[in-house]
């Protein structure tokens, strides 16, 4: 599906600064971009991350300094950018698809799949792949090859899989990120438009959820191991070759490099950034960007050789109380000298 | 179904006080119970509650104060008033639904429900309604318009929804309340014979589960949103417009006002009160009632300035531990210097 | 199935240290080893350990002194273990299982199992069982009387459920251990290949995960409740009649005693052994083993009296900061005075 500029500019109502015979090929936001695509500029922030981005225009409110990028000018930049995402990656999760393989589903003819899962319209599923009772596969999604779903798996559609993923029993792939707007005192959803995309060699574990994007994608690096009831919020990119075990929550559009260890019952804050390598202890909750390089412990979390510092002292706090009453009963008891000492003096 | 009295009083083997030809319509918890109801009363507390209820009698173990309402006494009010509630809603989970949809389910035309769907004896799904693949609704549950469940979605007997719900996949609506009693070192399930309300225009994320009440109901006030992996205990009343934000746990009989917010990983005791407004922070343990209109942070959490000035302390304790050491050493030397000073003195 | 000593030696290219005729009957951890079973030797404070089991062979990396045990000695014990474990108990979970029940599968006549069930190959289930809409059961489970399995649930290979077992819907029992090692920069999975082995009168709330074991069992002991989104790692041993609540963790191969409790949200260490009658507070992070007898509290939880004593004075932090900075302002001032009545009496 392509759109030329000129018509993504009356799709949305907006005012085209730029070359209206420019062929759109897809909707993406900044960070996955690609050449021929259109992406949204709501935070000055971005401007320099849209420039270096292959995008050839942009939806946005004002005016940007953004050399050879087009420029859709809009009252309301994210109902119109959801509109255009809405366009290229059409809803499509009110298709119910029907009982079996759909008819339009390509399996390869190595791949076995349980004739209690539901494959949906246009799924692609590779070769060797083992689909087992009750999965449930929305249209669209895109399976490697070699990978395993196990029972009762859901995969919501547009879900991308690489090869060689295994997928524990009960883990949902692709629900809605939490997000809302008030109005009138009610919470209205925002556009949950995205999808998750999960790279090679990554083991999921039993009833670990993983939330789409927003616009794009909710992405798992190669590589990485996740263990049961983890939870990844929407926008989340994580690295290749992490360790995620149990029970740890990642709040949404959280970044991960390589190599990062999150122990069990970990929380990230939203817009979280963990350097390459970074560790972080069980039960922390991270409040802040850590470079990498570097352990985490505690909650709010604060580098290891502080928190182990902090947490000695902590166990010691009643001793130290103890310490602070004595200290200011003598301090008490010095002043009452140092009186008797000074009027001593004068006396003398 | 209705009861006279006199035959609730036969049926518990217990003894009247009060008019024996009332008709008693059903049996509910005080806050539930409504006119021509009979409730019970196992807490001296509860009295007023009872008055004010539209209940017409109570289950007791001695007689009370309550005019206006009959009064049945038993030795053990819990196993009596748990007979009637099963003679109320009787238990059906054995009943184990056919493939499909049952015959006297009653589908609105407009609602699709998945083949592979279950959908149990007695159950209603209203308007626009759509179940997904591998849903399971069981005996009794009625369902709004509009609502979506997405796949694996399991309800069990009697749960409600109102318009507009959506349920991600995995959820699990009604379980047995985490109840037991010990008897001879074992320990011995309570009656978990309630269900779940969910009202209007509320989301619950993937994998959440919400236990099911005692002997009425567990509630989600009316716009709501929840997102996934939370864990409801049985009873919890949440109010309107909350946003309860991933791995929330709330333990029993939680109530929540309007327009509370729970951020990710925060945990409720049970029987906790959070006021209207009230807002908690990522991963604090809520140990007290609060009034309201506040932010609450840490484990065990307090209000929002006390804690981050705790938090500030805390941060900077091996320095105090510095400063106290530095402080005793100073105040030892002091000693030291009155002593001599005063050794000065009497020499003078 | 057997296999002679000499013929386990040549499966695994190991030096036989022993009687070469002996017949083994399986293979299976220190902790489990029957008579007539072989086990592994990869710690030597195992040593002990095996002496007191009833193991008739063992595979070691070096020779140990183990009277009357015989010892294959072999370079890479896990990797050779893991080859015997596979033999006497082999990998089945690539037969999908045909839809319904297999016809290798043993129904007890009076148990009923829904239609949309899946019972694979070899599987037993005892009188008086009730398998819901959904579940899964795969290859070589067993499963005694009066169980109840709810919608939803899977149990993967070999899982063994003793009588009356309750499991709510979503659970999953028996998914992969997460353990990795890593080779080259990538982590690669180490064997899984135990089960799950859950005794007579238990309970499992909803969505709660339960790994299988590295090479034997993850076992939950007799009468023990498990509410919903708990997750209890590999080779975990549970005693009997704990009540673990809802979103605990509990990391690989943990022990607790008998009337353990763990709260809500609490989280356990690799490793950890508690003691009969531990009681763990609501989201603590238990570090360090307990005898038992004790309530702990805190992240990382001690006992309960120091956990008490160390919150009453974090709370009072603020207050202890400002007496410490007064306290320092007079020590100042009598240093001050000091030193002028030093000054006024060298004067004198």
């Amino acid at each position: 599906m392509t759109l030329q500029l000129s018509q993504i500019s009356e799709i949305v109502d907006g005012e085209l600064v730029g070359d209206p015979d420019l062929l759109v090929y897809g909707a993406n936001p900044p960070e996955e971009a690609l050449a021929n695509e259109i992406t949204l500029l709501d935070d000055a922030k971005q401007t320099q991350l849209i420039v270096d981005s292959d995008a050839l225009a942009v939806v946005t409110k004002e005016t940007a300094d953004l050399p050879g990028v087009s420029q859709v000018i809009v009252s309301n930049p994210h109902s119109a950018f959801a509109k255009l995402v809405s366009f290229f990656r059409p809803p499509v999760d009110s298709e119910v698809p029907g009982s079996g393989i759909d008819a339009t589903a390509e399996i390869d003819p190595t791949a076995t799949v349980h004739p209690t899962a539901v494959i949906a319209a246009g799924v692609k599923i590779g070769p060797g792949c083992r689909v087992m009772p009750g999965v449930v596969v929305m249209p669209r999604c895109e399976i490697g090859s070699e990978c395993v779903l196990h029972s009762g798996v859901t995969l919501y559609e547009y879900t991308r899989l690489g090869d060689r993923v295994v997928i524990h029993a009960g883990a949902v792939l692709g629900a809605y990120g939490f997000g809302y707007r008030q109005h009138e005192g009610r919470h209205l959803p925002t556009a949950q438009l995205g999808f998750v995309h999960v790279e090679s060699d990554v083991e999921i574990g039993a009833t670990t959820t993983i939330d789409r994007g927003t616009y794009g994608s909710t992405r798992i690096g190669e590589g990485t191991k996740i263990d049961n009831q983890v939870m990844i919020g929407h926008n989340c990119q994580i690295g290749r070759h992490n360790l995620i075990c149990s029970q740890v929550g990642i709040a949404g559009s959280c970044r991960t490099g390589d190599y990062v260890v999150l122990a069990g019952q970990v929380g990230l804050k939203d817009h979280i950034h963990l350097g390459n390598q970074t560790i972080v202890g069980a039960q922390a909750g991270v409040m802040d960007d850590c470079e990498g390089n570097q352990v985490l412990l505690g909650s709010p979390a604060t580098n290891q050789r502080e928190q182990m510092q902090i947490m000695a002292v902590e166990r010691r706090l009643p001793e130290m109380r103890r310490d602070l009453k004595k200290l200011q009963r003598e301090v008490d008891a010095q002043r009452q000298q140092l009186g008797e000492l000074g009027e001593g003096r004068q006396a003398a």
